[in-house]
């Protein structure tokens, strides 16, 4: 038995989410589906984070374990060669010792969300940004991303489905670029609640068309009120950057 | 009558190419029925460059007359609304002089090619680069670039079905970057011939693999003779990026 940590970037579009359900295609049971079609074992593939339909991953981590002896390549190429043609491409897989687990080992979330700020709608970026056709002030939406940075109970900005025990959370990282006519948002923590990257995107983004000041920002925060929140952003434009762990 | 520059970004995977053919869909007559169903007019639509199958636009030039009174903001959200569900965005539209053509009065033409250089096949990136796992030599391909640049008979690199008078075009850039796992061919001329640039990566990827040393790029280009060409590389990567015209 080899417990493998798994690598793995997927296109969400197509997907139900990370997370296996009946309705319809999951990355989890297309992974699952891989493996047990190569090695004829039911194993459960974990990951650090459990995207919504339509969410992106460049490299999300997972873990799975498996009886069957395989090379780090064959398992590779196997799983790359098996989920087609699901867009999902498995990038690394390494051994790591049983206790290592990908959800609650990890100690660092990173995620991106991409606003295509343009007249006109994405043709490229179909699927992989939220167009926004007005105008948006970058510094106030600066502004009001710092406000959320640090150990806050983020209840406005979380889903009614959150299972975390609680709604405080440490914000270490809320950052915003600009790339041409991209807006970039870079979120890290320790772990996130549940839409808590959208929910906080939607409300800067009303900050940045002028609908709300930074200062609304606070408020909503302060309110610790699902119906405080502004808006939640879609999730196209979202993506899973990678897992952090200890010693890397 | 108004003639309208139009620039255009697209995604060629569903596309035959940009030229109007019969057998299947082309961006050309995805934007003329756009217009026809705004205007009621049949107009033809004029670009820069007549990209192939597969092959990518983040802005393609072209031009159209209409009679009908349009303001730029009616022409752009129209196109943009009618030519759904293709992936066809009309980024701007001005009025130029009648003089004007997308193709005759363009100096300059851009074309990026992306490769992914990794194990793992792409899944963001799938239809969009050119996927090769084997290690490449980004500095030998640098090498063998530099032998391509400046005025050259480019029979070698010329698809069959090319309509260009002569052989012989000047390539001002062929710059070779990376970012990540990608390669990045960035090539510059006033204009190429069909198939050029894929032909050119082709060879350079046969290159950056070892199958050929730099110098074979030469002895290539030297034979003048389509047979001499090593391999020519898939539309997916490719992109045409601008075009210019004389004060912009």
């Amino acid at each position: 038995m080899t417990r493998w940590r798994l690598t793995i970037e997927y296109d969400g579009g197509p997907f139900l989410g990370w997370q296996r359900q009946g309705q319809g295609p999951s990355v989890q049971q297309t992974l699952e589906e891989a493996i047990h079609r190569m090695t004829g074992e039911r194993a459960a593939v974990h990951s650090a984070g459990r995207t919504d339909a339509g969410v992106h991953a460049l490299a999300m981590s997972a873990h799975v374990e498996i009886e069957k002896s395989l090379t780090e390549h064959r398992l590779r190429e196997g799983v790359n060669a098996l989920v087609r043609p699901h867009p999902i491409a498995l990038l690394s897989a390494e051994p790591v010792p049983d206790g290592w687990h990908a959800r609650f080992s990890c100690i660092g979330r990173r995620y991106l969300y991409r606003i295509l700020n343009r007249t006109a709608p994405p043709a490229l970026g179909r699927g992989r940004v939220w167009h926004i056709g007005a105008h948006i002030d970058v510094a106030a939406m600066a502004q009001g991303a710092k406000l959320l940075v640090g150990s806050h109970d983020f209840t406005t900005f979380r889903s009614a489905h959150c299972q975390s025990e609680s709604p405080v959370k440490t914000l270490d990282r809320l950052d915003i670029s600009t790339k041409g006519d991209e807006i970039r948002i870079a979120a890290a923590a320790r772990s996130f609640l549940h839409h808590q990257v959208r929910s906080m995107v939607g409300c800067l983004a009303l900050v940045g068309r002028g609908q709300w000041g930074p200062e609304d920002i606070k408020s909503a925060l302060d309110a610790r009120d699902r119906a405080a929140l502004g808006f939640n952003a879609p999730p196209d434009g979202l993506y899973f950057v990678k897992a952090v762990y200890p010693g890397g």
